[in-house]
């Protein structure tokens, strides 16, 4: 099977949308502008063989991830996700079928979402299969919430639970576009990212971007996610939990900081409005150099927060 | 270096422009939508080591090369590029030196062209380094030139010289924006796109997507590069040049179609505007079944046409 015959097994699978003018096959997509009050947002990202996913993952969910991953991302700016195009890295001798069941599971979800499919590259890679999504998305004029807008005393927030991804969660998590866009809609968020490299390192990247000096996470606050609680007490070489959910990475979930004063009004709403789901403060931004962990036995560097002169 | 280190190295030499509200360094990139009258172009590329360039390719001429592939599908469509987000897939062991050198071609080339580098990330890639360019551009409502819109008894012409792009062409090229947007301003292309994969198969493309039966190419009309001339005289293993002209894939020059009414006038104005350049009349298409080179010696099937009932 050629390149241009899987294109044309592939193409009747491409979820449209309003946007798309001219979809997948044309050197370029064709889409219609946001309407007048919007911006765009515009990300990419790739899943690798052998890093974010084996080949022994199903297909299906080896698509939807790595969609679900670039979508996390507009939750993260409070966006919506618009229409996407796919970079497929095929070694010699792939199987069809396994590329077909990656774009159902891409299709699914993007449909899901109202999201178009509207271009679908493939390439030869000599190495492992390799698969990047681009995606647009849209927000509202100045509505983006951005890394950089912390403040010292902020609470910090986190949506769901941490820790333990490994074991099926980087597989299923569904990105927070509806949690971020309620978050907005009824809160002045300060700052908001999405958790990928963990809480420890991606807390620093809002520090770093807001020009917080430091912070602190109160150990006990953390929501653990079952998995590596299981892991921590059935393996003998897993971390202690608290370490998982601050550092195991692919949690997917946001974190974001806010006034103290609107601090309990969140979580009420919150609770109201989604119910299944968990939102936990896990502490402050302050002035004083450095994140740090509180717990029974004292305060623990994680890492440098904004530091001038560096 | 990890990730994050790499990445400060590389922020400070992407370039920026008008559109840009956030650049590289948040969750997403945020963007002012276009103009009003202007649809959006999208595009997704990636160039992959060993496939598309080698160990040996000096960095820039990787980094230009992969947005440029890019930028030419704009061309195609009688775009104008304006920003791009990059994926880097890095082996273990990569020399920051290198991909400093690949950032630096990519960020001149979109200088030149005021196209903004808005994101750039990188994942671990166990096989092979690859780089994917995902790219927006604009173009005036309803004016994308398709792939759609060709006729039977249209002239067919390209751009340039085919053939022997491997010699260097492949990196040193120029994507034919300028020509492109003037050929669409002053005439009714009625179906364009870039040349990629070779003249015989990618004017298949054109007749698939136009519903035209078939054409013809006139062997000695074609306009051949020199390096697939010297090629084919100095080794015995090449292809004769007009096989190369035809099937040498990285040509990166315009194929178009137009009413042959328009065709002198076309080649007057051309030489008026672009002096340098070459566009050549190729041929004609056709109703007759299938796409048929004509030389000396009579006719040959290059491949099929557009089929009912396949």
């Amino acid at each position: 099977m050629n390149e241009f015959e899987l294109i044309d097994r592939l193409k009747p699978l491409l979820p449209r949308n309003d946007s798309v003018v001219v979809g997948a096959g044309d050197d370029c997509a064709v889409l219609t502008a946001p309407a007048a009050g919007q911006q765009l947002l515009f990300k990419t990202d790739a899943v690798v063989e052998g890093v974010h996913f084996t080949a022994e993952t199903p297909g299906e969910k080896v698509g939807r991830k790595a969609l679900a991953r670039a979508v996390s991302d507009i939750a993260a700016m409070a966006g919506t996700p618009t229409s996407a195009v796919i970079t497929l890295g095929l070694p010699s001798g792939f199987s069809p079928d396994r590329v077909e069941s990656i774009y159902r599971g891409m299709a699914e979800f993007a449909s899901r979402h109202g999201i178009a499919l509207v271009g679908g590259e493939t390439t030869r890679s000599p190495g492992a299969m390799f698969l990047n999504v681009a995606l647009l998305g849209t927000v509202p004029t100045g509505r983006a919430v951005l890394r950089s807008g912390a403040k010292v005393g902020d609470a910090v927030f986190v949506t769901g639970e941490l820790g333990g991804s490994i074991e099926g969660h980087h597989l299923d998590f569904e990105p927070r576009l509806t949690e971020a866009r309620w978050l907005t809609k009824h809160f002045d968020i300060h700052a908001m990212m999405d958790l990928s490299d963990g809480l420890a390192g991606d807390l620093q990247h809002i520090l770093q971007a807001s020009r917080v000096p430091g912070g602190e996470i109160l150990a006990p606050t953390l929501p653990i996610r079952q998995a590596a609680r299981l892991r921590a007490r059935f393996s003998d070489t897993a971390k202690p939990a608290v370490v998982a959910a601050l550092t195991d990475g692919e949690d997917f979930e946001l974190v974001l900081t806010i006034a103290p004063a609107d601090a309990v009004r969140l979580l009420d709403g919150w609770k109201a409005r989604f119910p299944e789901t968990r939102i936990t403060c896990i502490g402050r931004l302050n002035d004083r150099p450095g994140l740090f962990l509180r717990d029974e036995r004292g305060l623990k560097l994680l890492g440098h927060g904004f530091q001038h002169f560096e």
